[in-house]
């Protein structure tokens, strides 16, 4: 991979170790695991961001998390999936203006834990460069944790990271026919 | 398995079908999974509680829930884990409290999805029998969405599932060494 120069500019590394997690793979979990974290840090007196990839306007997980005495801070540069084809411009717009939003909560030392939502499928659709996502990696700060979900996963996104968890998919009921459901699966 | 006379007294079937959701194996992400979905799920009106197994004044995660308009119910009947050994009495005797509270909690109709948190690793415990969890699946209402989580899931309670997905360690910091931390991991 060819290393840019970091346009985040890191803090001096303090104390604390922050980790990279991955949570990738086919199965039902990955979003909500990285909200349950969220709740969690928050919970224990961690600033939380969470910058979304591929949804606007997505389930009420935000409505909830709005309530939270602004411990959590939502962004969405997002309005979804492109698998196949080339996504159309105003697309990649959103998807920069969401890497600039990430490098801006992390340059302003205000949170502790960041997470990317849907960051891997947006490199896999083509959205995000897999270089971009790797330079977000490579220049947190040391004290952050950076949390990035999506299914697809980059070989270099998973050497890069500390923690990553595989949702398998061992049974589903989509494949019995059963639509996606708001409050359940989206 | 010998099924035994449902205790629940479960209303009859609605026009929804609510599934079963098992989230297993030895990756990060089960629990938090769980509460996501819980978030997910209280945003869009859905009516939630949680009975935790093993935990007790456990994460931040649950301080967060208790900011949310009361929207998700969390009950806590356990105190640690039991890996090796005879699980003590007052743990098996919360456990079973546990059970009941979970019956209360279906039988009172005021929720939809309900969270039976480390289930699976009571089970493997000791400190909750195999057939009342698969008789808690097994009487469920038809429209109650009932989650299970935790490692070890028996292969019953994975054959009676709709959705299962296992976590699976690709790689976590605890083999470098990191201890769990407050907030990220516990």
């Amino acid at each position: 991979m060819t290393q840019s120069a970091c346009r985040i500019k890191a803090p001096a590394p303090g104390s604390n170790r922050g980790y990279v997690h991955v949570y990738t793979g086919d199965g039902k979990g990955k979003t909500t695991a990285a909200l349950g974290l969220a709740l969690r840090a928050a919970g224990s007196g961690l600033r939380v961001a969470i910058t979304a990839f591929m949804k606007n306007g997505a389930g009420g997980e935000y409505t909830m998390l709005g309530q939270l005495d602004k411990q959590i801070r939502v962004e969405e540069y997002g309005s979804g999936c492109f698998v196949h084809g080339k996504p159309a411009t105003g697309e990649l717009n959103r998807a920069r203006q969401g890497v600039r939003s990430v490098e801006r909560l992390v340059e302003s030392r205000q949170f502790d834990l960041v997470i990317l939502d849907e960051a891997n499928m947006a490199v896999a659709c083509g959205l995000l460069k897999l270089e971009t996502l790797l330079d977000l990696i490579r220049c947190k700060p040391t004290e952050l944790e950076l949390v990035i979900t999506g299914r697809y996963a980059h070989p270099d996104v998973i050497a890069a990271a500390d923690l990553v968890t595989e949702m398998r998919e061992v049974k589903h009921y989509y494949r019995k026919g059963v639509l996606a459901r708001p409050g359940i699966d989206m």
